[in-house]
């Protein structure tokens, strides 16, 4: 393909190091002036192509663009935007072409979960329709780590470590105090339909009776009285207990904890999460003392402590993906392989985006303990190396010293 | 003094950094063995003392007592146990008096906030009166940041560091997904009686429109009209608001907003923290989007992100404690004492029991901006300092390796 300009746009949640992947691919893009001319950011994700709402990223310096891999969220703004089936919506496809025609753009690089490798697929599938000349790459991202063919998602090591760390933390806490005061520490963490980053937590506990230990999984229907029951008995064993569990779990009818439980001290329904309604049947039930954490938002944007292995994979991503396209593979997604062996190696594969979309990669069986309320061997040994090293940033009067892109506009060339 | 045991007790909620003072604490009377022959540690606090349940800290290895520095919680354990006054319990006083002469102590390091002192001072009269020779030192400790005499307690520049950087941090998530999803995002604190935690948050605020953009201060009554109309403004101006407070944020009644507004779906009341009561007033009145956190435990357990700062002064203060008993210096509490000057420089200072007992430091009201929504130059150039430098701990498999002490017992010499 001649020297084109390409787009790029992160969808989704963000994470601590989705900016990371931006940074391997815009370095790398400007090592190729040669095939891509200039990389065009979506403000708000794809929003930004359909608005024709372009951020010229080749007036950022070099020193910005590394700062990219050191800094949390999203640099050019994402977006919650799922663009409906082609049937359904041809307009919004070709508008996509539109810009991408009138601003010569002849790369698609699309940052997100499992909708918008989805989305990716069928822009790639309608410029081949239209005779459109467009390489097309999904760039995988998600904490949730749900993402099927990459071995792991990135974003996800980084909260993984976030919450096995955080768990390890405050279970010390509760342990100096639950002679006297709290007894009982309940975790939520996210995960609306798979338990991996609940899984996480379970890193922390190295050794017999540490931190938490009880977990609770969106895979495993909650089942309150084998629950109660455990919760005393590790209450009366170790003197306290701490639990982490997924925002999604589900009772036996597959309904939200949240939602379902009539539990507070006047009969009503309890909103606000799965953690306070587990905390109030355990102090209705067993009497214990409790204390809950929501870390929402924080579990995601921790760059602080992000894992190693996770900004590096994030880079590489970005990297391959410019890598894959000036060879002119289009319609796939780098992924991550583990390769076999005792010690943990990694490389980049491709997955074509026909297969990759819209499928969701649960918790497997047997990455849980018989009782439900643990994570196995086979569960740690996929896990820990994906937590691997720190990856500090730098910081400038006490904290972290992220950067801001300056977002020049590309001046608009269509009517709205 | 002829060579006497020490006894050492930690008291009240732990931060991340109780047992760098501790450590500060060990080794220095290891140093001094001269006068100084054990530390015996109270297990779970005072509570140790009165049922002699001593840790004898000198069958730990000088590893070990190091690590201290990098591990959070109380290591000995800490506990949530008030002695009440002389004249309605002198039985308890007399009992800890009892155990101190079974095990031949002669010094006496409380660790501890405000009620902790004055049961030091107590102590410190009774031993008198009863003529057991006893040197008292209260040792200071809480991340509220309320004692008085101290320019700060330690424990809390770690916290403020923590919640100042996960401000900036989830900042940078919202302010990427505001424009088609979450627009406001609300955190709530530690902090029951002052806003310093929250306060701390401000400090993520260096340029014009940088999250936070609201904090709510315990020492400032809620106005629901300024304050819909404030977060109104910033989302119109930002498209997003980045909302901290603290927990103890109250009404014109003195009430808890967690306790008093009736906003839920159905009318009743809201259970579970001033946030959701926050959000769920913004979402009915304002129809954003929004998330909240809840560090919880979190944010005082955090030594892997704790101010070096704040870690120094907490050794100091354990150093300290015992180089002013072996100068047969009693009644008294180290204090951290702020230099004159434009840098900051700290020294350690000293302040007698008597005095310090019971008081409580809230924020100055030239802290707050006058609106009541922000802190002022005066708040920053006191907190910045506060919270410079970072002391990471030792990471074993992706996590710090926090110690684990071996807590061997004395053995008893008295009846229950």
């Amino acid at each position: 393909m001649s020297k084109k300009n390409a787009f790029y746009a992160q969808s989704g949640g963000v994470t601590a190091v989705i900016n990371a992947t931006a940074c391997g691919l815009i370095e790398t893009a400007r090592k190729h002036k040669n095939k891509i001319s200039k990389v065009y950011a979506g403000r708000n994700g794809i929003i930004g192509a359909l608005k024709e709402d372009l951020i010229d990223t080749s007036k950022e310096t070099a020193k910005v663009i590394a700062g990219l891999r050191y800094t949390p969220g999203g640099a050019f703004g994402s977006c919650r935007y799922k663009l409906k089936d082609l049937e359904e919506n041809r307009a919004e496809y070709e508008r996509l072409i539109e810009v991408f025609k009138a601003h010569n753009i002849g790369y698609f690089f699309y940052n997100g979960g499992g909708d918008s490798q989805d989305t990716a697929y069928k822009i790639s599938l309608l410029s081949k329709e239209v005779n459109y000349p467009l390489i097309c790459i999904g760039i995988p991202k998600t904490i949730d780590n749900d993402l099927a063919f990459t071995d792991n998602s990135p974003g996800f090591g980084s909260v993984a470590k976030y919450i096995a760390l955080s768990t390890r933390e405050a279970g010390l806490d509760v342990a100096s105090m639950c002679a006297s005061s709290t007894k009982v520490f309940i975790m939520e963490v996210m995960g609306r339909h798979t338990g991996w980053i609940a899984a996480a937590s379970g890193l922390a506990s190295e050794e017999k009776g540490a931190p938490p230990h009880i977990i609770l999984f969106p895979e495993i229907p909650f089942n309150e009285f084998k629950f109660l029951d455990k919760v005393a008995k590790v209450v009366k064993k170790y003197g306290y207990c701490v639990i982490v569990l997924a925002e999604g779990v589900c009772d036996s009818k597959k309904e939200f904890l949240a939602n379902t439980k009539d539990i507070d001290a006047f009969g009503h329904k309890q909103l606000g999460g799965a953690a306070p309604t587990i905390a109030e049947l355990i102090k209705s039930k067993l009497g214990f003392k409790y204390h809950w954490a929501l870390p929402d938002y924080l579990q995601r944007s921790a760059r602080h402590i992000a894992s190693k292995v996770d900004v590096e994979q994030s880079y590489a991503l970005g990297k391959a993906a410019v890598e894959f396209a000036i060879k002119d593979k289009s319609g796939i997604m780098p992924i991550i392989v583990r390769k076999p062996g005792k010690h943990y190696r990694w490389t980049i594969g491709e997955t074509p985006l026909a297969d990759v979309a819209n499928q969701e990669k649960k918790l497997p069986r047997n990455f849980i303990t018989n009782d439900g309320f643990h994570i196995t061997q086979r569960c740690r040994n996929y896990l820990l190396p994906l937590i691997q090293g720190e990856d500090y940033p730098n910081y400038y009067n006490g904290l972290p010293n992220y950067i801001k892109l300056k977002q020049h506009k590309v001046a608009k060339k269509l009517k709205k």
